[in-house]
């Protein structure tokens, strides 16, 4: 974290992703009729998993919710709360794709922003931001059983290695923490819209015959 | 580790773990009809996966086994006689569910105290103490593609937490180390063996219609 | 490192290894038909992932791609050049088995070479070797949601062992690095081409009825 301003900003988007892949989890949960320890554990590995797996490649290690016991608690609040709010809602598959692209949106950023105060370079950074973004909710899909999100979903890594990379630029030009955040979350939140509302997908590689 | 006598027992409680957990890998591997070769990868992936996990978690690297080689030994030595024996067994799946339990019980303990040692706040101690316990059996399952534990078992993260939180209790109120690890071993291969034994379970979460 | 010899050899190889083994990954990206960010991410993950486990668990953090971008680079190229050429091939399916065995025979030499450099014992050098090789692999088809190497293909982890123990004992009676290299690559990829070929493998562990 290179100063209070940086820092606030990207510690609230986090937080923020965090609990809001909690919630992912949790839905994924509620689709595969989970118990309340279900919930919370795949709540705790959707909504924790990609920053870990960004501290540990990154070397910043314990990693991140070690010494903040409050991220941990962040994960089970939403989690039980998803557990009693969830049956109210009229689709829980809806809810966890509009939650999953905040999520996304959210992740790619702070995934970024994080490998760019350790010194990555470009590349690595935007890697480390589309790393940040994809790997809770492919290890939700894993644990769940549930078909990847890889093969399945429209535009979704395009999505965050978009949002990487815009924050990446905005930064270079130096527009502020705050409108690159916002822009950048604004560009990547928008393309996973538009790719859900109208099925926008790249093209498939298609297999010749033989 | 703190002293001679907590380290003394939860290294024979981890070693035990470990060789109980190699086993539940290779009865696993025995059902998928693997080859020798199969089975050592899955004893040994099943074995140490959990205290890996913890390992890079905490920052505590190279991870264990690295500087005790020892420990993969008592995984192979566990996966080559689980090969020959296990045809003598008159149901490798009831012998896999009991070994389980048992790994299960003394991870979720010696999880909780070797993140206590590092220093860890209680929250986060249990929650080590739960992923140590089932992070090798959700890697073998994973692995083995078989369903994962996670949906279908009695009592599976529960036994975990109940096991990590008395532990956590026990020391807090100073009984020592002998009477900490029997007493929460004892609860949580009580609690699964009840679960096992008369199908316990939490209620699941029921999807209402739509 | 220990010399310049050493270290430009292997790391010459390891480039190679981690080339072929993304394209590897993104034959597998088009078998399943994903888009052209799919083969960008599984070929990273699959060429870069083996050595990647192999430092988070020797504790050479950040990993060892973090300060070298040129590697993901290799991974992005290689990618792209599949995503074009594959329709040329005429089987998909038989370059990527060809793919996989030159980079498991190439994965299980530098896996060893790096971890004997870090100083581990023997069995550790060669558990890491063996590592290093499958466990690309393993997250390819644990991504992919293909059937795991580990229980379909022919003499797989038993190539890694038999290559990273001829490298280990050909280091130990000092025939020199580029012998030691060219040594286990002709054994592990002599033997896996044999068991491709006449579909060699080692006895099942059957399961008596009951």
């Amino acid at each position: 974290m290179s100063g209070l301003d940086l820092g606030s900003i990207i510690d609230w988007t986090g937080l923020f992703g965090i609990a809001v892949f909690a919630v992912s989890g949790s839905l994924e949960a509620a689709r595969k009729e989970m118990d309340i320890l279900g919930f919370l554990l795949i709540g705790c590995v959707t909504g924790l998993g990609g920053g870990t797996l960004r501290d540990l490649l990154l070397g910043a290690t314990p990693v991140y919710w070690i010494e903040r016991p409050e991220m941990v608690m962040i994960c089970l609040v939403a989690s039980v709360a998803t557990y009693f709010l969830a049956p109210l809602l009229t689709s829980r598959y809806r809810a966890l794709v509009w939650m999953d692209a905040i999520g996304l949106s959210t992740f790619c950023i702070t995934g970024t922003a994080i490998a760019m105060a350790h010194g990555a370079s470009p590349l690595i950074a935007v890697c480390m931001g589309v790393m940040s973004a994809t790997f809770g909710g492919i290890i939700r899909d894993v644990l769940c059983a549930e078909s990847l999100i890889l093969s399945s979903r429209e535009l979704y890594v395009t999505t965050a290695v978009a949002g990487a990379t815009a924050y990446l630029l905005l930064q270079l030009v130096n527009v502020g923490e705050m409108i690159a955040t916002l822009g950048a979350f604004s560009i990547a939140f928008g393309l996973r819209t538009a790719a859900i509302l109208f099925g926008l997908k790249l093209p498939q590689y298609r297999r010749p015959a033989g």
